[in-house]
């Protein structure tokens, strides 16, 4: 624990020395502006991750329950300005995810004359258990004519290419694509907005941000403390979750492993995270019968039970013989993306809720901003992905409006700045 | 307190003797599903407001913490279609913000064959202090083309109509207007979201939504028990908000008076409600220095206090010199929107922060949904606004993007429905 707490408002007498501490600091002693300061309320908004870890936070981090995720373009040809960008930001971040503010002086210590290096909507909030977890595109190492941007082209991945045309995507290319991304999580939205509003400034000139996408409430548990949330449609969602305390499914389904791709040997004890923004039509959804729904899910609507029976945990049973056919469906969307058919391949999921205003037609703009983390797209996403797009009823009740592949390099030791594999 | 408690997953062995009785509701034995469930942070989102009561909730009610707006416009010409809606909307408002499903079933006990009666993702969740408030839009009464639409133009109060396009003000007409609206407040973002989409679903065939807009943070308080938020330029925002607890000034300042307008006699007990969608520049704000943003508005970043000095809630002294003209610059938004120079107009706001991705120049699409609710917007709102589009520096880091006026009705009693002095 740090003998020195910091706040949003700035280092608390602190200084420079209290900023190289700040990745050890746990759940600490941060000022609190809430209206019901209850002490237990207060000890969850006071959670804090250590930035710097074997692998970056907010993969396995319990779903904090609100996402702000932006995708960013670099505007600028030089390695040495990009480098220097991922150093600022791992600093920031740091800073951030312990609860202070994005540079060292803070919103409102620095001088009158000078703009300050915080932006301020999050003075006083506590960390709320910010998670800020950084990635890498396709476009960044090879552009679309080819051309290697900044000396990195030899070291991507195979994997690492943009995600296919999937049948049925309607994709919104200012939703979709990026060269860098940065997830944040909390359990304040103010402080996941706060954390990207500041990268982007810090950013400013360096890169701009294509888009971002903001998430109102998790959909997936990451952690076998947390129960299944529910999505749009009403339904429990990412019930078969590689959780945290899954290890060995962990490094299986993943982590990306040594051996995996030699030019990307330095994303080893990282990962893929596949993003897809899957606007929902929920005005012609809820005009289907609840046996219907169920049918397209495949589990009940009240426990998320397989609709072969059991608890929601259970196993579905697809050789179970219904009235017409098997009990669970084989258009129901739970068979199509099952392990039992991918191989055995599982996801780490983290998505989110989304409403972002109103349609063309007059409905919601409203959906699933799903967030994957994975060992490797090529079996743990794009086969389930083109599988549901062959027989899956849920289909029909989804459109595909965003679309993007990142690198999510491994955490990052003290002295490192995040990606610093990559470019050594 | 009603002797039977329901849940949002149908109501509890009550069927319709209970419904009758959720205006009476208080805090109460609702299921929770939520991670942490300490009794503390439950008792917050156990709260619940009677939907019946003498002005609509969501007013004066302490602002929770999220918002989903929506505005929807008309689209049967049969006066009685809409009287039907507003009385099934009317019955779904007081279930939901009891804590209870949309419908008399709910999402899952209705047959297998049949549609829920209600969507499902907030099974499980309690009320988290739900209010929903509906409000009468100018071109309800009259269309663009002078027609009276429903029979109720010579009941149009004669300040209900649309706001003036102000200087500076760009608006997008689909985030702008509409014949309806309604505000969901609750402490739970998919609370808020959940009630908004069960009141479209319910109104399928009769309206459609024009547009609408989530809200991440509440930027105003409304009670004296909250202590003073942020907006996105870092600074607490409406510190002279009035406040429940002010019950004169509620009644000069907020809810309209007996007399006030003869046709407008149904508004009786009701206010109006001015919206409006303002984008903050933030990039460009961010690169102010700290004395300029405190210039510009008028207040110190830290406290909130007038740059005449003193404690937040102090009155900023206009006449005291600072080094050039007055410390309370003439520029300064608090004083271009004073009631001092206003003939003591106050206001009750009740805006939101928002972030809706990203705009087409690489920034985030962000700003203040700003709401307020007024007593006459001729008197309480448009002049104060056009005074801000003249000299306030702020100017220079907004863009108005959304406007709207809607007259808001009084509370109703046992037996009534939303809006029905207007039909009767």
């Amino acid at each position: 624990m740090s003998p020195r707490p910091i706040s949003r408002r700035g280092l608390i007498g602190g200084g420079a020395a209290a900023a190289v501490g700040v990745g050890a600091v746990g759940v600490g002693a941060y000022a609190l502006a809430h209206d019901d300061p209850d002490a237990a309320a207060a000890s969850r908004l006071d959670r804090t991750y250590p930035f710097r870890a074997e692998h970056q936070a907010g993969i396995t981090t319990p779903a904090q329950d609100r996402l702000h995720f932006a995708a960013f373009d670099v505007t600028t040809s030089s390695r040495e300005d990009l480098v220097t960008l991922l150093k600022a930001w791992t600093l920031a971040a740091e800073r951030m995810t312990a609860g202070g503010p994005a540079g060292p002086v803070g919103p409102l210590e620095g001088a009158y004359d000078l703009p300050p290096d915080d932006t301020g909507e999050a003075i006083g909030l506590p960390p709320s258990g910010l998670t800020i977890t950084f990635g890498f595109g396709p476009s960044l190492f090879v552009d679309d004519d080819g051309k290697d941007r900044f000396g990195l082209a030899e070291r991507r991945p195979a994997a690492l290419e943009q995600l296919p045309h999937f049948p049925g995507d309607n994709l919104d290319e200012f939703r979709s694509y990026g060269d860098l991304c940065v997830q944040a999580c909390a359990d304040d939205p103010q402080v996941a907005v706060h954390a990207i509003r500041n990268l982007a400034r810090i950013g400013f000139g360096t890169v701009s941000v294509r888009w971002s996408q903001l998430g109102f409430g998790r959909t997936s548990s990451t952690s076998e403390s947390q129960t299944t949330p529910r999505n749009l449609f009403g339904f429990k969602d990412g019930t078969m979750n590689v959780k945290a305390e899954e290890t060995a499914a962990l490094e299986k389904h993943v982590w990306v492993q040594p051996g995996d791709d030699d030019a990307g040997a330095w994303l080893e004890g990282g990962s893929y995270v596949a993003v897809r923004r899957i606007n929902m039509t929920i005005e012609v959804w809820d005009r289907q019968p609840l046996g219907d729904q169920e049918s397209f899910i495949g589990r009940t609507k009240d426990t998320g039970a397989p609709l072969s029976g059991g608890e929601e945990p259970d196993q579905p049973d697809f050789a179970m013989a219904g009235r017409e056919g098997p009990i669970m469906p084989v258009t129901s969307h739970v068979r199509n993306v099952h392990p039992d058919f991918h191989d055995g391949a599982r996801m780490l999921r983290r998505g989110y809720n989304f409403v972002d205003g109103t349609d063309a037609i007059g409905g919601l703009n409203a959906g699933l901003f799903f967030l994957a983390y994975l060992r490797d797209p090529r079996t743990h996403f794009i086969p389930i992905q083109l599988q549901m797009t062959k027989v899956d009823e849920l289909m029909e009740y989804l459109k595909f409006t965003g679309s993007a592949l990142f690198a999510v390099p491994p955490g990052i030791a003290p002295g490192e700045y995040v990606g610093q594999a990559l470019f050594v």
